[in-house]
């Protein structure tokens, strides 16, 4: 938990930089209102039992539950985070960090606003996060759901086999091509051509170069949804190189993303020190499958409308950081750095190595609490100094203040260094402003 | 949300500044870890729909909880805190804070320590969090239990009434004595002359002086449990004089506090400005009933032992801040005070009443990011003026950076105050500190 607050305090200050508040839904939503929001996933859904009254299930994500959410409450325009636990009934990895219980983080940006203009910003608040938390090289990918459509279309995919075959794209962050094709054509009857054709454009990836490549091609500019795909991607590259992240981006015609909802950019990043490897031809696969991908989000506009009696959308992009995996990095590197993690802040021990001290280490510990210091004492009522000063050591607390007989005949306290060992006698009424100086600068 | 965080941190840093780590344990509990822990209210958990796998409900409190974890992980000392939802199939009642999904707000200390030292810093905690929160007067009752069952016998109760009496004595909050007596005689069978006598003692309340009365109460000092409950309090009231909070405490023979885990020291919080007058005679008590309680707890040294295959107890001491009740006074205040909370914490808004100036707006915007200032910017291509005032004026943003071409040949940025309307132009290399010193005194 101290750990997690560390990278909770990162990604909350990011969010708030760019303006976010925060709101809060419940735990459950009606099972209705998540029915046929997650394609084959529903079966991952806890529900609660039926013990009269509505009938309900636990969340499966933060997407659903905020665009039922701006619907209810007639919302148009927010910028909003939200940091929080969904359920999924899957099978736990916990070295992937996937669990049954996991927080989520999203940040999203609804309203009608000029094109590509919020959607940028989430791309900037993803390498914001990533960068400031240390986790080594990324790369957010970039791609457009309508382009994905245009290009399916331009190679002659069946307009009913889109879904099927953009999830079969998907999973090419996982897989090889090979498998990939053998999908489209065996499973999904696509004809061999096709996919090939398709094959040829989903190993495409750059920046407003490729951009402009696709732009002379000229069955894509015919297709109307590739056309706007490929002008969108333009000014996202373009207001990416405005924000000073244009070298953390790439266009990448592979990524797909898995939810049906997206309608237009998507983004995935994903870490590229330990993701490396995948990216190699030949190389196993498996070994770092899905351990990459730290964040992943895209452009939904009709999802609030399905929650709408009347239907009205409300446009929404956002991204989703997948805070599990950032922590489970973050232990890693924390235990490999320092072998101990601090899980509390007190920066004082009151200690006393007599008998009979233990009100007058109250009545300090009390003062040091009043002056705002974090402070424990020992809970017995005659402990050994030596115990008091081994706690102070494990538990890292860097000062204890000592009382004995003489010290308070004389009105003073002794304070010990943890680490050094030095100890310096201060009188009592200049303590607080002592022991301040001392923890604003250790 | 808002004024939501403003109260988690007062009480966050209090706990820190005890010393406090915090841990976070699943939503969901095995069932039968939840069977018979909470008597007749049992029927308020929610179950999860047997879906295959471990039967689960959603926790119904965090001590259940925490004192699972701590016999399942072997911890014997501890002092944590825990801040998260728990769930309650009761029937709502929005104005009195009372939610289906509510947050718990708990501080506990496990562990072997000498008599009534944890118990006091518990109390000490409670009067930090709601003297800082400025939510009025209160008072926090104390009383224990094994005083309670001590007087129980002395009055004549036979022992296997102990508990069912004391739950008749815990509704004295909230309803008249006569309507207690008649539970007792009436409902569950205890002599009249026996409900009078207990009747004698739970109108009792007070401090030092009432420990020193009832010391000189033979009968009392006769039985065990009586005469250990009253060293207790006198210590627990000496302990409370040391940490400068007997002003805030009163003894209380009437304080029982429902739940059966309770072994010794129980606490209750209640705001006297509204509860006051719940303690006139005669006054009509339903008027504020349950609005005044905002903090309870108490030891309870054999639940966790419950929970241990070897039954191995660990004493524990804990309070539960009634944080949804003080969300709600939070919110009263703030309404009352200033019309309009502020949702987010934007500290600039880059501004331009000219065309065509979206790309130099999001660059400024970059520059102010990068920079660590909260920054917003319109969606909008072409956003008029007037439009960015208001947006910054309605959300309280203190400032706008106003940019045209003008100011991009002069190679500066005007500042203008939102609320003084004054405004100010700096060369843009002087951009960052200007706004610094500016948002740092605002």
């Amino acid at each position: 938990m101290a750990i997690r607050e560390g990278v909770f305090k990162t990604i909350i200050n990011c969010f708030k930089r760019h303006g976010a508040e925060t709101i809060d839904t419940p735990v459950f939503e009606l099972k209705e209102t998540l029915t046929g929001k997650y394609g084959e996933d529903a079966k991952l859904i806890y529900d609660l039992a039926d013990q009269g009254g509505e009938i309900l299930s636990l969340r499966y994500d933060l997407t659903v539950p905020f665009a039922r959410y701006l619907a209810m409450n007639k919302i148009s325009t927010i910028k909003r985070y939200h940091i929080a636990k969904v359920y999924r009934r899957d099978n736990p990895a916990m070295t992937r960090g996937r669990y049954r219980e996991f927080y989520q983080c999203d940040f999203d940006i609804a309203g009608q606003y000029d094109l590509m203009i919020p959607d940028a910003e989430c791309v900037k608040i993803v390498a914001e996060i990533l960068s400031e938390l240390n986790v080594g090289d990324f790369i957010i990918k970039l791609n457009n759901r309508l382009l994905l459509d245009g290009m399916f279309a331009v190679c002659g995919v069946p307009e009913d086999k889109f879904r099927t075959i953009c999830s079969a794209v998907d999973k090419l962050d996982k897989t090889f091509w090979e498998d990939v094709r053998s999908e489209m054509v065996d499973e999904k009857g696509l004809a061999p051509e096709v996919a090939d054709r398709i094959g040829e454009y989903v190993r495409l990836n750059g920046q407003l170069e490729l951009v402009e490549q696709l732009m002379q091609d000229e069955q894509m500019m015919k297709n109307k949804m590739a056309r706007q795909g490929l002008e969108e991607m333009k000014l996202l590259l373009t207001y990416c190189q405005l924000f000073g992240v244009l070298n953390k981006v790439s266009f990448d015609l592979s990524l797909a993303r898995g939810l049906d909802y997206y309608t237009g950019v998507i983004y995935e990043a994903i870490l590229t020190s330990t993701a490396e490897k995948a990216q190699t031809d030949g190389a196993d696969k498996n070994e770092s499958v899905g351990v990459g991908s730290v964040a992943g989000g895209g452009r939904y506009d009709g999802l609030v409308g399905m929650f709408d009696p009347k239907g009205k959308k409300v446009p929404c992009v956002g991204v989703s950081i997948g805070i599990e995996r950032l922590f489970s990095i973050m232990e890693a590197k924390a235990e490999a750095a320092e072998g101990k993690v601090r899980t509390t802040e007190t920066q004082v021990y009151v200690a006393s190595g007599q008998k009979n001290m233990l009100e007058e280490r109250m009545k300090l510990c009390n003062l040091l609490w009043e002056g705002g210091i974090k402070t424990e004492l020992s809970y017995k009522k005659n402990p050994k100094l030596l115990n008091q000063f081994q706690y102070a050591e494990e538990h890292g607390i860097p000062f204890l203040a000592i009382i004995g007989e003489q010290e308070l005949k004389d009105g003073v306290v002794k304070v010990r260094n943890t680490s050094t060992r030095e100890e310096e006698t201060f009188p009592r009424e200049k303590l607080l402003d002592e022991i301040r100086t001392r923890v604003s600068s250790s």
